[in-house]
């Protein structure tokens, strides 16, 4: 037996996540069958991040063990012939059979991505969020600096977790303007579910003027969903870089 | 009775085209239904650019006439309340009773989407043709150079064209190289059915070295559509600008 890495790019449009769920489109469920069409054996991927409804990947990570002949570099090639358009191998190779996806030290980078102009393009419309009023980049950023770090994100995390320990160290926050775009990218180890999309939700507040970058601070400390600002919309999210650090 | 001019962008994957057909999705069809709805009038709005199934566009123009009484650069913001988030107008305003959006001169820019890179990335896949291969650009600049300039693109046109004449003007053809990203964009006052997608698929023949730049000219010379290269596909292309000259 031996096991094989995907690097796993999907556009999340039509998905209800990564995650399988009987009945209903997923990126798990489509790379389970389209393995198993590939070797003839029914496979059970082990992804490194399960990503919600609607978010997207240039670079999600999975597993699977198998006993085919097939060299570990040239599944990506043979997978993408199965796989529809949405979803793409970038690349793939042969691991130790004990290397586990969510038990190695490894660096994300989330990129979100807010169309800041009057009206939405309609075919920036799956991929960006829409805000249209003025955005204060320098509170947005000085709101940034209080969420760097090692935290409790308690207040910064959906409350239906199920995370043993809801601190997390944020490598760093990064705003990146262009032509009517703001990207919003976060660096870290591990995050908690829905905490880059609350992180951002946040900030678009403190933005928009509706709390200050003092508040996100305080925010932090009341360990409390309800202090946070709102999760923004699962549609501007990338999982945009992934890095193994071991 | 008065005249509303609007400037509509649209995302062309689900529309079988612009242009009216009965029971099928189209921009034209889509548009006529918004603007009934909001003044209660059956409407027949009359369009600039017929573009292809596929193809998008950030602004094309139509023209419509109405007895409403919203003023002119409202009808953007009540059109897009009853439009889906595939179509827009980017903006509205009243013209004269007898301005026909097709009858005035006017310089459009259409940009091909051609993403070089390895594999396809899947959030760009409604939007770049795909072309791995490596690309010679400075024979496509060449080849390009060619078909700039007031030519008979007869070569260069589908045979199902109704044009009294294939004679055409092409004002300018740009390269513009991207991270594994090329844009042609293509500038002139008037195009001929398919004319911008041969081009595309001609100079990429050229960048592969399947014709050389000489070739081109010849191929105008030609005066037959089998002469030019293969049509590259319709989904890569987007009507980007438009600009009354009168």
């Amino acid at each position: 037996m031996r096991r094989v890495l995907l690097c796993v790019a999907y556009d999340g449009t039509d998905y209800c996540g990564w995650q399988y769920q009987p009945g209903v489109p997923t990126v798990e469920g489509r790379l389970n069958q389209s393995i198993e069409e590939l070797t003839g054996k029914e496979t059970a991927v082990i992804g490194a991040s399960r990503t919600d409804a609607g978010v997207h990947a240039l670079c999600n990570m999975a597993v699977f063990d198998t006993e085919s002949s097939i060299p570990g570099d040239r599944f990506s090639f043979a997978l993408n012939t199965k796989l529809p358009d949405d979803i793409r191998i970038v690349w793939s190779k042969d691991v130790d059979a004990d290397f586990h996806p969510r038990h190695v030290t490894c660096e994300k980078t989330y990129e979100y991505h807010i169309y800041t102009g009057g009206f939405m393009p309609p075919m920036k419309r799956l991929y960006y969020w829409h805000e249209a009023r003025p955005l204060d980049i320098k509170a947005m950023e000085d709101a940034a600096a209080h969420l760097v770090g090692e935290h409790d994100f308690k207040s910064f995390c959906s409350v239906d977790t199920s995370a043993l320990t809801t601190v997390r160290n944020v490598k760093s926050i990064r705003l990146v303007q262009g032509d009517n775009e703001l990207t919003v990218a976060v660096t870290g180890n591990g995050f908690l579910y829905n905490m880059v999309r609350i992180i951002v939700g946040t900030l678009v507040w403190v933005g928009l003027g509706v709390r200050t970058p003092e508040n996100v601070k305080r925010m932090l400390e009341a360990k409390d969903r309800e202090a946070a600002g709102p999760t923004a919309p699962a549609h501007g999210l990338v999982l945009a870089e992934f890095r193994f650090l071991d």
